[in-house]
């Protein structure tokens, strides 16, 4: 029971550290301690406000590298928690506390499942290391994406990649997410004449002339997915236009809309077809572009083996792959060629006041990471 | 060169009064101090934040009403004003100051046009009043309605009213509003789910499903006016949805848009189109409408009758008849039977900074109500 009583402990720990992105609160100091008398280098990279670490043990490859970061979502209203959110709290076999599933318990988990196997396979072959930000859930401008270019920049290459994230839905281990849709995002400024509703014939509504370009566009189908992703989605998130006088015709009108996409389209094609579909229409517009990240695939190799191996190993069968949901920082370590793999507890309550662990699943967790670590190092 | 000097006297004193709505200052007291001498018995009727003005001499049909406002709209930044906004200036023959056209120098010429009136004609027919609130450029509930209320509640009927409104558009008299079209506005709230826009189907996104119904409402016509009035028009003022961030697909959708329609349509058949029309899309939504005002129309009569010969007396030509425009407080005088014409002075600065009015219009002005009187009341 030493092991899962471990996991527990250090994830106790790190959750009660309040490190609200993109604050750190010595979570990673935490780590370091823990790693730097497992043969670990640390190094401590902080780019303007976030706090990122790059632990590596051993300068062979292939480099297997534990992806997470430390940082966590606000509480929100603190009175609607049932427990304190940064109280690591015991409730009938669930460790309840802000970071508890989102991702708190699976840095628990990959510190001790690296512990153990250090100690059972002192001759591993290959390297371990940790990538570990305190960014993710922000802006992420100053986190993986900054220690993925610092390592570029050295020619560092990480080959097999697994993301802590909370990727299981009912049990853990029941999905992995072996790649992510693209996200492109467009903000749409529609150019109008400000008037007064009195007096349509000075004022051109943006609003009326955009109206069947947003209705093209809700309605426009992009792909058909593949076998592995579904098909590529927009989802208008925020629109506006007026005033507030309910007398003025507005000037202009906002419309952000967002890209998730699949391998079948790519950002450059979604930008000349939208492009196109609004030159089709009569209305001076900006638009501007953000491409929050390339769609990214891990359909076979020795990572997606050595984890549903592990898992099968852990809880008797495989799991199902997705690429479905959000996007993670899988997105900026996948394009420098490594194998990357999410695998994590359940996310029902992340994001969310009582958010919660079952504490039987760090301890499997730790196991499944565990597993990996001998399939792809041994 | 008396009676011109008068009214140029008056406006600057009201214009040093700083009125912003729904503030008097004094206006209506300097008005009732001028009317008093002249016959006139002052009713001043103060509801919730509003000051109002009944003043009527003689009790004898047909009662000849001038109606009109004290209080002007914000200056904005003062210092994009020439002058100081609430110091009445000469500049090249025009009087500048807030209100200056909208519409203390209509007041001043109503006033000075009675004095002259019952001076010349002191055994007039009929009664003259004057119905003058301090709320016109506001919201509208405690000003003129409630005084028209007052006056129904105990049978006080206005046989020809004229609302001194900033009617001209290059010289003074050049137009007259013989009428005005109706106003309602709707407030459309859009029913969905809301969600993540990588999870768009465990979302329902209200701006995607309203899209075709905007699209179809901006296109559609309503009627094709007639003699009188332009064609019905209706714009979209405002349009509000989403959290402001990019990667949730919000729950509700806002949209606010007003009709000004004609006598060819009624409030009514408007919101049954309306409602059919989102009828026959497939969305959650529930809507407000806000009847602002019913269209108005003197075609035909003494009252208008009199104006025109009053203009064409003055200027050498008579008005152009027109029902454009924004609402006035006429609506409401209009549907007790009265007969109800604007006539003002030229609108070119109203609401603007550097708000001016020339001061050789406030003499024709006088002249024109004067005779106006003359045609009504004798
Ligand atoms: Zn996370
Ligand atoms: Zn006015």
């Amino acid at each position: 029971m030493t092991i899962e009583h471990e996991t527990i402990r250090l994830a106790k720990e790190l959750i009660s550290r309040p490190s609200v992105t993109p604050h750190d609160e010595g979570c990673q100091t935490l780590m370091s301690e823990y790693l730097s008398p497992l043969g670990f280098d640390i190094e401590s990279l902080f780019f303007v406000d976030t706090q990122n670490m790059w632990a590596r043990k051993g300068n062979q490859s292939p480099v297997f590298c534990f992806a997470g970061h430390t940082d966590v979502v606000p509480t929100g209203d603190v009175s609607h928690w049932q427990t304190p959110p940064f109280e690591p709290t015991e409730i009938d076999g669930f460790l309840h506390g802000r970071g508890a599933a989102d991702m708190k318990g699976s840095l628990a988990a990959m510190l001790v499942a690296t512990h153990r196997f250090v100690k059972d396979y002192p001759e591993h072959k290959g390297s371990i290391a940790f990538l570990i930000t305190s960014d993710e859930e922000g802006p992420f401008i100053n986190g993986t994406t900054r220690v993925i270019d610092t390592l570029e920049a050295r020619n560092e290459k990480i080959d097999y990649c697994i993301v802590g994230e909370p990727s299981s839905t009912n049990e853990v281990g029941d999905i992995v997410k072996n790649g992510r849709r693209g996200s492109l995002t467009g903000t749409l400024t529609v150019k109008g004449i400000q008037g007064h509703v009195a007096y349509p014939h000075l004022a051109n509504n943006p609003i009326h002339a955009a109206a069947p370009f947003l209705a093209e566009l809700a309605q426009a189908a992009w792909d058909e997915g593949n076998e592995f992703f579904p098909p590529t989605s927009m989802q208008i998130s925020n629109i506006n236009g007026g005033t507030g006088a309910g007398n003025v015709v507005p000037g202009t009108m906002t419309v952000q809309f967002n890209f998730r996409y699949s391998t079948e389209v790519t950002d450059m094609f979604l930008i000349a077809e939208v492009e196109k579909m609004l030159s089709e229409h009569d209305f001076e517009y900006d638009i501007e572009w953000i491409h929050n990240g390339q769609p990214f695939l891990t359909d076979e190799g020795t990572l997606l083996e050595s984890v549903n191996e592990a898992i099968t190993k852990v809880v008797g069968k495989p799991a199902v792959l997705s690429t479905s949901g959000g996007t993670s920082d899988g997105r900026f370590i996948a394009p420098t060629g490594a194998q990357v793999i999410e695998l994590g507890p359940c996310n029902a309550t992340i994001h969310k006041v009582n958010e919660c662990i079952k504490m039987r699943d760090l301890e499997l967790l730790t196991d499944m990471y565990y597993n990996t670590l001998i399939g792809c190092l041994t």
